[in-house]
């Protein structure tokens, strides 16, 4: 097992990227290939007494920053620690790529270099909204604009995800709408629901709605990029609200000593709530694993996002997707072919 | 000044509405006009020790329910206690309407017998989002589609109402999307980002992310009406996740204990929370103030709703929009005209 970093991309990178390596090597057995810029990882290293020797540095010159176009990734920056680190994947230098960089360019660059499985129509950005139970939500932001048959797609890939990620034997499939009843929303949730319905090999329990999420409503969420994205940060928003006001709350002293009574449970929730613990967000459909890890990842965050790349690709996951894609691919053929042998 | 009350609506009436109306007889000065079935009211108000004698009552004999399609306000049940208070309104026997009932069927009746302000393409659910301080989303989910034309009026209408009714000088708008850059979201953002930048007479702050709506990010926030609903229920969602959470810290006896020493806190953080303490949602565009109260309103609520119609009513905001809608319909003559002036 050899997990590919790109080490430079992200707010706190490269020295808690770094730092989240030399953690994933202490704790899990692979090969890890740092890709960067090398004479700035080192110095990282010294300064903070930690050991490279057991890794291999791929050295590169650029970086791509959150500004970038995402394809950059090929054009201007094609030769970036992303670039570099994505071509070592496709050309089997590596069994796993995780960034923490530019989302858009990581999509665009996964896409063109890495490629998608042959089948699916669009990739998806599927992230872990972090809640008691968990809750994969696809797409998080990456397609804008998707069809109802990339939502069937993205069913399929999530489920295969959610049941050997996190054992879930048939996980609960839901289609985020403004309304429980068939004929709500756009026409996309419309035909989508159609679709969702009839599909065999998935566990369908139709539309949810927003104020249903934090209530284990479903273990899979599809919706298009757009939604996805409002859905994922107005979470993120309200968890942050809900420990500013925890914390608020305890602002008195009287109120600080009765926090610590309730310590030990508030630290609970706040794991509940947590996005560094479930790594970082897989990007379902393309050929190899590649993980996105959030801009803004510590240490212990990208610690997590290559424990998490580590058992995507010892899942088998990308082989479960693959097999229902040929499958996919083979019923769009069949209905192509059906109303051509209907006009003879 | 005369308001208008549908009684039977929502998950709690006719008591909680009725109790709502007599709350709200205590308070603000005002002729109430009860819609709904007679000698259920009269019955409720004899259990309950409430008296009716201040209000005249119109007698409807059915009521739509939350299961009813929007069109049966006009048809199968054009005699429900909905149907008659808005021809009512619309007939000039009362200043505001009140409703908790089904909202795509108050919406619709509201659109075909009150009628929209001449020049306002589509009237709009403008909910306040319970927050401190509180943000005005429309559309919250009666246009599952707009236009970016529609996202303009529904800035021009947001910021007539927060001015007045939240006594904000220049109400911040910002346009509900995926990233801040002004290429962000699908075409409807991009061209509505730019119809927003080019407006005179509203204070347009740009792209408002999701993560940011707790935090003060704008007064005014546009959408469209499957984008708002997905937010507004996914607060609400997480806010009750919230309170759930804080009750489950408190559970134990020792805990219990702590919370005594809090709770004034938590009280107030429960108050901010609180959607009931801003009423109902207005209609924004319709001729006549037409008020959506939650349909599990309390009678703390319908009282709210209540309050808010009659300070809409008194407020002059409809005038305010006809004012703007009408160098709507001005400018959009002279774009037409123009064109055609070009080509001769």
């Amino acid at each position: 097992m050899r997990i590919i970093v790109d080490v430079m991309g992200g707010d706190n990178a490269p020295l808690e990227t770094v730092k989240g390596v030399c953690a994933a090597a202490a704790e899990y057995t692979a090969s890890y290939i740092l890709v960067g810029n090398k004479p700035e990882i080192e110095q990282i290293a010294e300064e903070n007494n930690l050991d490279l020797s057991r890794f291999e540095i791929v050295h590169t010159e650029t970086v791509i920053n959150m500004e970038d176009e995402p394809l950059s990734v090929m054009r201007a920056k094609s030769d970036s620690s992303m670039s570099v680190g994505l071509k070592m994947l496709a050309e089997g230098k590596g069994d796993a790529f995780v960034s923490t960089g530019n989302t858009g360019a990581l999509f665009t660059g996964a896409t063109l270099i890495v490629r998608k499985i042959k089948g699916i129509s669009r990739a998806a950005l599927a992230g872990v909204l972090p809640m008691n139970p968990p809750l994969l939500l696809l797409d998080c932001g990456a397609n804008i604009s998707v069809t109802d048959e990339c939502l069937e797609q993205f069913a399929v890939m999530g489920s295969a995800y959610m049941k050997k990620m996190y054992d879930i034997e048939a996980p609960r499939v839901g289609l985020l709408n403004n309304g429980a009843e068939s004929h709500k929303g756009t026409q996309l949730q419309i035909d989508a629901y159609k679709r969702l319905s009839e599909r065999d090999g998935i566990n369908f329990v139709g539309n949810i709605e927003a104020n249903q999420v934090p209530f284990n409503a479903c273990d899979v969420l599809v919706t298009d990029g757009f939604t996805g994205n409002i859905l994922l940060k107005s979470t993120e928003g309200m968890g942050k609200l809900m420990m500013k006001t925890m914390k608020s709350i305890y602002s008195g002293t009287v109120a600080k000593m009765s926090a610590l009574v309730v310590k030990k449970k508030l630290d609970a929730v706040k794991k509940d709530f947590d996005a560094t613990e479930h790594g970082g967000a897989p990007l379902l459909g393309m050929s190899k694993p590649v993980i996105k890890a959030h801009g803004s990842s510590n240490a212990k965050a990208f610690k997590n996002a290559i424990r998490q790349a580590i058992n995507y690709h010892n899942s088998g996951i990308v082989y479960d997707i693959a097999e229902v894609a040929a499958d996919f691919a083979a019923r769009k053929k069949l209905a192509k072919e059906q109303p051509a042998k209907a006009e003879n």
